[in-house]
């Protein structure tokens, strides 16, 4: 099978070369002169693009023999999706589905879009090959383009809350992807991490930490502070509660790097929808406080009880990072509206009802699309690494010498 | 006593939680609606919140078997202080004893603040164990804040400048409390760093040195410019100066990382206090070339002759790093401001005395308070890590499989 | 010839010393009051900085054993350099031969200017000792400097595009240089990655991916989101060919990380020129894709052909990843140049004999100074490096403890 993917592999810079001959013809027929205008999201850009080439890519960093990939892959991807989500947003503006933006924030919207596709992307760490990559970004990156636009379109969402989804539409792709890869031999030594690999995976989890505040109020326009300070409030409470949980949860009260690692950033993700909304910190960092708990009970009970009935095996635990955290939000953003609007909205159930339209949209567009997705990456054609290949840079990459893991 | 702290080990998460939740209960009857005003530090937010959680947790990593409680830990102590400071904050406002700000520099300012702390913290790493570094963190920061508020009522120290004693405040803290710990054997191999480790440290130094100019200007209304540069022209005279010392102190005229490590941020931590008015860059220069000196020689006399004697084990050399440079800074600011108003000024003398007397009060009350609380740390009470299991992540963390150093 | 070293050696420190102690006489001479006027470059410069420090730094941290060096010397020569190109600037405008600026954007210039020292740095990474280094960079940095006044002045170069002449300079000089130095002997094991320092090396590269098209946009006055736009597109397509082609070009259709992080950078230093001028996407995408592919084949047939034949060593690869880009980008200058302009512009003959002009003023200073330069570097009286210390941070640091790599 691994000389069946040699062969294979002859034609992947063809084909990938190939996608980058399409992208730039493309651009020729659909670039405008967005350029032109000025955009004050300047500084916000380069944080937001820090933090998911940068720390996102060294948060997957954590497999002991998978570095090269995680870091080189994630920038492959990323490049790529840009360039794909750039051009549909042209192709929206030239259907008049969309109006027509300066393209520093069409590059911005793209990056935070982006983290979909490598929130998935963890999900199949190790296990997917590039062109698989490659096909599952391009695909995913046009659905959610697409379940946002019918959640700008249909459901009047505001494009900062709809973009918040970002989370929810990678985690579940990604697990209705992986649900389609064949499960690792559980005795693999690949599938581990050593202290080293987990330091620097601890390096680009503080780098998330720190942008995304960034992260979460780049879209925001009339309450920036506001969202800044609610995410910072919300970051710091499930760092806290990442400890404690860890502590309680593993034998002897030690703490888990691997809990520390996803529980630190749920605050960031279930206060996404609601950080420029929030009135009052304490709600935000109860938010933080929750998101943290339920990462860490998820680690467990969904590693343990869920994910093995389901066969899905989710090498950077997405679902509870990202997944779960970002449910949380979800249900938070519908609560916290009724809470606030009680009295003074005639019509709140209609507005609910969008809300939670929104929810469902966004997840079902993930579920049922990953799966197709998943299903089309394991067809024979794109002859998938064999499993006892999974985990291991040395398929992909050439080595200094032998090395033995680093 | 290893099993008497894994006792203790279980009700450590309980007292953490509490902490949280008091705190968030205080947050509801205690934030006011700051957040709603617009906030103009906002890229200066980024930068003070990049340095201190990934510049000094990284900067900390130079123990060969400490770098997931380095990073860790401090992560966990910044969460904790900033939303303890925060806190303070709100309750001088409720007290009338402060003017209202907006939240996002309110946590700029605890950011800030919580240098202190780590800079404490550096001094008895590997020593003190979580609870004792939370203790040690409220009760620091409290303590901080109280001494920038006497500062501020009493001698009309502008705040900006108060804050600036952060770097003298924690060291002389740090000390004091880790006078009251027990030393670590000399013979263990564990309070010692691998080439890995020290360019890791590297890496949260250069950090440092890059986001430091943003450090000293944060605060600065008028002549932020001038802020930026003259600590610009502070820190490169200190890294040349570290290197011309090393070479000159070490066998071979080899250099040394630790040398660099802590001389290279001299020049920073001693251009604080008058980065906004020091009118030449030159005299900017002379004080990081001074304290790039005081910080080496200092790692030689100290670490030799001073610390033994008293009985003082600094893990971090943050006495020569941060204490020595931090007076260094304090007397330059009186010396240029006699200087600069030597005709002009009537009362010079009290102006003096002002600065003096702010300096001594801010480091007795850093001597006094942190051995009063390296006291109570040190109470059965807290069970101090046995001597033994100094330095040692496996203490505190769960490993993925036995790792003999990384 | 070791220990000729180790006397020379300690000299070093004082030739530093005295070297820096005439850097601050003169700035006491030279210093204007530009400090006193606000900037507007403020994150720019943070940008710039943190990419030229930090991420220049581990960009060289490729060597198994020579990561203490180009990390510490990186900061050594970006604090010595900064400072006397600062001083350039201030003669210039002593001698009324340029316009008086604020010191921030001094710095930056400064630090800018410094990545042409720096990539020459790399060429001779590994093989020229500190005090090489630091002439080197004290004749760089002035022979650029002068280079780009005669640009300006006699050519009527834009101070901007002039600037952009950075990667083309220090990749010549430093080819120049390196040619006076010996080779390294091919069964050396020291001049080569492990794993690790290539993943090291590999968050460098992140950094100055992400950072450059601040870099590229910093001095831009009117057109800095086109700039930054324009450089980002460069950057993403360099980066998918830099896949595809290193899957073209190894055995297996592997990828080699060397290639990587070389290719993706080249987009960045090609778009240059053109950043702020280039009207549509398409065309800096179809930039970045020639100076990627250009890159790659530069990696071989120079590496392999070329080289040995003028017996230049290049260590980390710079005439490919720096130099050959830059010529590109220079040339697509003058063909987008006479492309746009062809009809309009009466005197288009001169106008392109000016671009062609500068460039090879450019690249006619930096290869016959930069010769010079190794030439004299290379006099006995700087006891140069033996070939059997090359590429060996235990030459020039203590170590920790005996440790064989890391």
């Amino acid at each position: 099978m691994s000389s069946n993917y040699r062969n294979f592999r002859n034609n992947v810079p063809w084909l990938i070369l190939f996608l980058e001959a399409v992208f730039i013809v493309l651009f020729y027929f659909l670039s405008s002169d967005g350029s032109a205008r000025q955009s004050s999201i300047d500084p916000a850009f380069q944080d937001v693009n820090h933090m998911v080439i940068f720390g996102l890519g060294f948060f997957l960093t954590f497999l002991k023999r998978y570095g090269f990939s995680s870091t080189g892959f994630n920038l492959l991807i990323i490049a790529l999706g840009v360039q794909c989500f750039v051009l549909m947003e042209g192709l929206l503006v030239f259907l008049h589905q969309n109006e027509d933006e300066d393209s520093l924030t069409r590059i911005t919207k793209a990056t935070m879009s982006m983290t979909a596709v490598v929130i998935s992307a963890g999900a199949v760490l190790g296990k997917a090959n590039p062109v698989q990559l490659i096909l599952m970004t391009v695909v995913e990156i046009i659905v959610f383009r697409l379940s946002r636009w019918m959640n700008t379109r249909f459901l009047k969402v505001p494009d900062g809350i709809g973009m918040m989804h970002v989370h929810l539409f990678g985690a579940y792709f990604g697990l209705a992807v992986s649900s389609r890869f064949s499960e690792p031999s559980p005795k693999s030594e690949k599938n581990a991490s050593t202290p080293k690999s987990d330091l620097l995976s601890m390096l680009g989890t503080l780098f998330l930490w720190v942008f995304w505040p960034s992260f979460n109020s780049v879209l925001v326009v009339d309450e920036r502070s506001k969202a800044i300070c609610n995410t910072y409030f919300a970051l710091a409470v499930s760092a806290v509660t990442a400890f404690v949980l860890s502590a309680l949860t593993t034998k002897d009260g030690k703490f888990r790097m691997a809990h520390i690692h996803s529980a630190v950033l749920a605050g960031g993700v279930a206060v996404g929808y609601t950080a420029s909304t929030i009135k009052y910190p304490w709600i935000a960092m109860i938010l933080g406080l929750l998101a943290a708990v339920i990462a860490i009970l998820g680690y467990y009970c969904i590693q343990r009880c869920f994910s093995p009935a389901l066969k899905i095996h989710d090498t950077s635990g997405v679902h509870f990072t990202f997944g779960l955290p970002a449910v949380l939000g979800a249900l938070a953003q519908v609560v916290l509206f009724v809470i606030n609007n009680w009295s003074t909205l005639p019509n709140l159930g209609y507005a609910v009802t969008i809300c939670i339209g929104a929810f469902c949209l966004t997840i079902s567009a993930a579920l049922i699309m990953g799966w197709i997705t998943g299903f089309i990456l394991n067809l024979k054609l794109f002859k998938t690494t064999p499993v006892s290949k999974y985990f291991d840079d040395q398929f992909y990459w050439e080595f200094p010498r032998l090395a033995v893991g680093f």
